[in-house]
């Protein structure tokens, strides 16, 4: 098995040298090439996925596992869309982000290129396969895909066709592989190739994360969990407060950038949370409160050491009252995931303090953290939100797929 | 000694947290005040490094090493300099490097913040210590150092000097921490401590920088070899070739950016080699060169596959006839180190396609490798040279050692 992998690395490596210098114009055909070819053989591919679902439901697979595993109709031409969004995106590769000369007549720029290799490792979702893929391929990276044993028979059946879509644009087939086994090992394996590897993309639990970041010799971007706050301050104004309150819970509380703590200014909670109480009680958020919170909210439990530190990722909320801005800022610092995190205020000097002095991801004035997302920033499809702060923060774009070289042009230049 | 380690990082994040928001006036005010103290106490600092001396000398140091070790006023006066010089370069910390308004009316940037806590992991030359606590001071990032134990009176003296400068700054000592065990213990611990370090760069040799990546669960900026290239191309104009390929390979050659294998097209190279060569030859270069170049250069060796992955940092050069500018490419993408690669042309099309093709932190046109420097590309002083691609590529200045976090201002805007 390790020759296998090892070959891969290989070829990977050879690829994306191949495509690192392709045309946008070729690149943008093979993905709506494949795109056309996805929505083609959707019939192959439920086929193959039928496969998968039969396996987890012997394996008494979760409702929630299943339902992520599922390609339908619907979710197949979701990944043909996606790729043909793809299309329209600006491909950052080739860029020249500065140039300047030099007093000895040297001209001193930095150009974006591909990174190489990407290696992506990944749950049980199929159609990652297809988004992570894309992304890739259109920033100029080759791409060696890792998924979930649960969907191998999906995968390989779309890596087949993902394949297929690169040899008929005469592209190198190799920019796209998917690892055949499912044996625990390759991943060991994988996390080792440093010299096919450029960076490593783990996309999954905590769990996984933590494996990742302590077997790979590989630069590592983890997407680890959000622990998303929301603070009220004093001055907040009382819709607009409970308007985003509500929505950065309420609204999908399964994601990552949906909050977790809600950090009330001791001056607006009594105000303030017996009516957001409210409007939580009627969509059945339970809530957990420090003890000025319980005296407030009649129906909120008392919240343990633990519990400023969890990510629910469900219709369950951490709530403190906090005496000022400085105890606010120091609550995120403490139990914070340096993911996404929001102020609600009227006042200047709060909300640029809020901005300069919390040191997460994203950082919020008057919105929802909802909006952590690639999409929605305006980046076009993501690879993943990165949680670290080396290379990249937040959501990462193709951009984020790239770094920049020094690129030097003189006329005869020596050094003295 | 775990727990004094993590207390090291315990404190390192804490003042990283202070530090982060500290105004350039106040942290250039600290800087100048080292820079004195260091020269203020020059005997006190020579007496420590005497120890290190001694000590060295018993243990059989090579010259070379015990140059590196050797504090002298000449260096200590160099140290404080570098310091000056930090405070006349920009604080990129809070620069907001991009801000764009979204359909809904959120307006979405970037702002450039510290890393937070930087490892830096090096060996016995107590001037990196300052350098290196200069450049993370003025980035706003807090610093753990650990360097090569010949090394440890020298480097507790210049800590205890650092921190002395930091205090009566009214800034956290903590912010600059050296370890002060040279325990080899200590680097494990350190380098698994991923809740309190946010990067470590080691600065060392191939050994130094394989263990830190093998073990590091920290996100690692490397600076490994440098395997440059000079390739002179058939239409080079003759004598910038000659100067170029002279400068890059004989003005420094103990440096990761000198040349070590130079590439020459055959349709020049019967004129050129042997002239490089009597010019090599007067400066007592070795020649190892492929048959072509043997059967032009008398005093070439025979090279072996070996040759052509060499770093050799000394008055010896690989050299190789190719046929092509696809040769020349090739050849620097299979045995090249990614690190500084130079072509020698007149053509545009050669020069646009090498720039392009040449997948290394730094391409040349027209210009000796030897360029590849923080001061010299005009960036200030560096951490290091970075041969990975995620993060930074080529010399690291002020700018890498921050990323750029998400800013989000809105006016209530929820996610539907």
């Amino acid at each position: 098995m390790r020759e296998e992998i090892y070959q891969i690395g290989a070829n990977a490596k050879e690829a994306s040298i191949q495509l690192a210098t392709v045309a946008t114009d070729k690149k943008n055909a093979a993905l709506a090439l494949i795109a056309n070819l996805i929505e083609d053989k959707a019939d192959l591919i439920k086929t193959e996925n039928a496969k998968d679902l039969a396996a987890g439901k012997g394996k008494g697979l979760t409702s929630a596992l299943m339902d992520r595993l599922t390609l339908n109709d619907q979710r197949i031409k979701g990944m043909a869309d996606g790729l043909r969004e793809l299309v329209a995106l600006t491909d950052p590769t080739g860029e020249v982000i500065s140039m300047h000369r030099r007093p000895n007549g040297l001209e001193i720029g930095k150009m974006r290129v591909p990174l190489g290799v990407v290696g992506i490792i990944y749950e049980a979702r199929p159609n990652v396969t297809v988004d992570a893929a894309g992304l890739c391929l259109k920033s100029g990276n080759a791409v060696i895909l890792r998924g979930g044993s649960e969907a191998i028979f999906s995968n390989l059946c779309l890596a087949g066709l993902l394949q297929e879509g690169l040899l008929a644009s005469g592209l190198p087939q190799n920019a796209i592989q998917v690892i055949s086994t499912t044996d625990r090992e390759a991943v060991q394996i994988m996390l080792k190739m440093d010299n096919y590897i450029d960076i490593i993309v783990p996309r999954g639990g905590h769990g996984l994360i933590r494996t990742v970041v302590e077997n790979s010799t590989i630069p590592v971007v983890k997407h680890d969990k959000g622990v998303c706050h929301t603070y009220v301050h004093a001055d907040a104004e009382m819709k607009m407060a409970l308007e985003i309150a509500f929505n950065a819970k309420v609204q999908r509380p399964g994601v990552c950038n949906a909050m977790e703590t809600l950090l009330v200014n001791s001056k607006i909670a009594p105000e303030f949370l017996p009516q957001i109480a409210k409007r939580y009680a009627e969509s059945g958020v339970e809530l957990r409160g420090c003890s000025k919170t319980c005296a407030l909210i009649n129906d909120a439990k008392a919240a343990t050491e633990d519990d400023w530190y969890e990510e629910y990722l469900e219709l369950v909320l951490a709530i403190r009252v906090v005496d000022s801005l400085d105890e606010a800022i120091a609550h995120i610092a403490k139990y914070g995931s340096h993911h996404s995190d929001a102020i609600i205020t009227s006042d200047y000097n709060a909300s640029r303090r809020f901005l300069h002095e919390v040191d997460s991801a994203a950082v919020y004035v008057n919105a929802s953290t909802r909006f952590t997302d690639g999409a929605e920033f305006g980046l076009g499809a993501e690879i993943g939100i990165s949680t670290q702060k080396l290379h990249a923060r937040g959501p990462m774009g193709l951009e984020d797929l790239t770094s920049a070289k020094f690129i030097i042009m003189g006329n005869g230049q020596i050094r003295e």
